[in-house]
């Protein structure tokens, strides 16, 4: 069978998806048989990195070809980890480039790095993003009215024991979620952990992270609210009076991010600045390339030795707590 | 002149030493005109790896021939590095080692990592020692009673914006002091600043360390008061309430640690388990080596690629805050 996005399919087929989900390609549907590299091209920490996802020698796109793989039994998802924990650099999937790499995020032609916020090192999780699913950038929430969604993959914050490295998948047990509200756009976080963690077997639901971590989910609000202070902007929002959304309403958001991915991925949504839509494994869309990417001219730019991280960015800074 | 511990001195030299303060040679006694470089022996993050301090190719000790220069004037003194800020290796000067090199602490055979204290990411300063001073495990403390120290160099918290390297010697502004109980024994812990960070500049005294990094000195109370807990020890405790000692108080710790490492020095102190006083730069002293250290001997083991750190070390510990 050749899956497809949730909304192009039959009621039957929808029904018959509620378990096994979009997969765009069953080959590559199970976490345990993914082979996806990843492949650096240029100067990490420069404007001229990039890292693609390849599989069989093939560059495959981490935002529409890696499978999202959400099983609603086991409430488990494939995550693409963009930002190892303790780590200041802004790496993020290039939803604007063809191929979908991951790339260090640029401001004023200079690459991002996030503030070091007392006491805090870098990012407190691993940070990255679920696969197949699009936060709607023209569409308002229901609840919450005039807020709109970052035009980005719902970010996903890993708080298992090991340090996950950027570009890597992992098979992640979901937990719950916070509604952040950053420059004025939604901006879910959800919680999950690597099934793989010794943790994974302690926590079924956000409840036990507040148990068995405690101070995590605390800090985690805090440092969301906080991190952008640094750079002179004021403190973030959330919506929903910042509490925690558990797994259950945390799986719906996710199956609605996955089905507004669908709607941009079948050329449904129209607008500028949206994403690319070029894939290599869902068939019959439009953004679908008969031949896959041209990995010759994608991969054409040798990796070389990492740029310095500028030694201000080990500075720690320091705001009021309240 | 030749320098030697203020306790062998007449009053009139203590006098003349009130601002100049011990200074096992003159030559070495600006920092500016320290040409210290450390020397890496073996394998870092195993047992056999060692730091040395060497100048002009011939090993000196951290301990003992790197000098304090105190200066009660500009109120600075010279740090060594044990501890880069955000790293967990557990190094420190190695007290019973002829030489004194920087050394991974073992415990049962095993190198010892500080496990992460969520949300911390290891030490959350660069953390080191002074020179030439040694807090006295054999006198009570005249105000605390029946508390003793530990046995060790006074030990130091560096807050400035830049990771300092293991081994590095830094010319530090001091701020205060907090006296942790670690284990039953007095372990002070001083709060100083890099002269050429540009907090160095904004900071005068204790008080402005909770006014321009606030928080800083709370959660360094915290860290110290739990660090240990994630190994299954109770939590630290402070004398003095856990009230930060201002500058000038602190100033006096230093000298009577100064001081009391002169009597180690002069061989006045005796003892079982006390740290070698071989030493390469105070001359009319017990420990003093006419020829210095022998640095063939000492730097006969090549350095080796790092062993790996264990992923283990990576993982974050949670415990009840109040």
């Amino acid at each position: 069978m050749t899956c497809q996005p949730q909304s192009l399919l039959s009621a039957r087929s929808r029904l018959s998806l509620t378990q096994q989900h979009i997969c765009p390609n069953r080959l590559i549907s199970s976490s345990s048989s993914l082979k996806i590299e990843s492949r650096d091209q240029g100067t990490k920490f420069t404007g001229d990195y990039k890292k693609y996802a390849v599989r069989d020698n093939q560059v495959m796109s981490y935002f529409h070809d890696v499978p999202l793989d959400l099983d609603l039994e086991s409430k488990t998802a494939n995550m693409i980890v963009e930002i190892p924990r303790w780590t200041n650099a802004k790496f993020e999937i290039d939803t604007k480039a063809v191929g979908n790499p991951i790339v260090q995020d640029t401001k004023k032609g200079q690459v991002r790095f996030v503030k070091n916020l007392f006491p805090h090192h870098g990012y407190i999780h691993n940070y990255g993003a679920f696969p197949q699913t699009w936060e709607d950038p023209n569409t308002a929430h229901e609840e919450l009215g005039d807020i709109f969604g970052d035009n980005d993959p719902l970010d996903v914050c890993e708080i298992g024991s090991n340090i996950i490295q950027t570009g890597e998948v992992k098979k992640v047990k979901i937990l719950g979620s916070i509604a952040l509200i950053d420059d004025g756009e939604l901006d879910w976080k959800v919680i999950v952990v690597d099934v793989h963690d010794p943790l994974s077997n302690e926590v079924l639901d956000i409840h036990d992270v507040f148990v068995k971590c405690p101070g995590l989910l605390e800090t985690t609000r805090q440092w969301f609210r906080d991190y952008k202070k640094p750079d002179g902007k004021p403190a973030n929002k959330f919506a929903f009076n910042g509490a925690y959304k558990n797994q259950e309403e945390t799986l719906a958001i996710i199956q609605e991010c996955n089905r507004v991915w669908g709607k941009l991925i079948s050329g449904e949504v129209k607008g500028d600045g949206l994403p690319v839509i070029e894939n290599s494994t869902i068939s019959q869309l439009p953004g679908f390339l008969d031949s896959g990417f041209n990995t010759a001219k994608l991969l054409n730019n040798p990796v070389q030795p990492d740029a310095p991280i500028p030694s201000e960015i080990h500075k720690p800074y320091f705001c009021t707590t309240d």
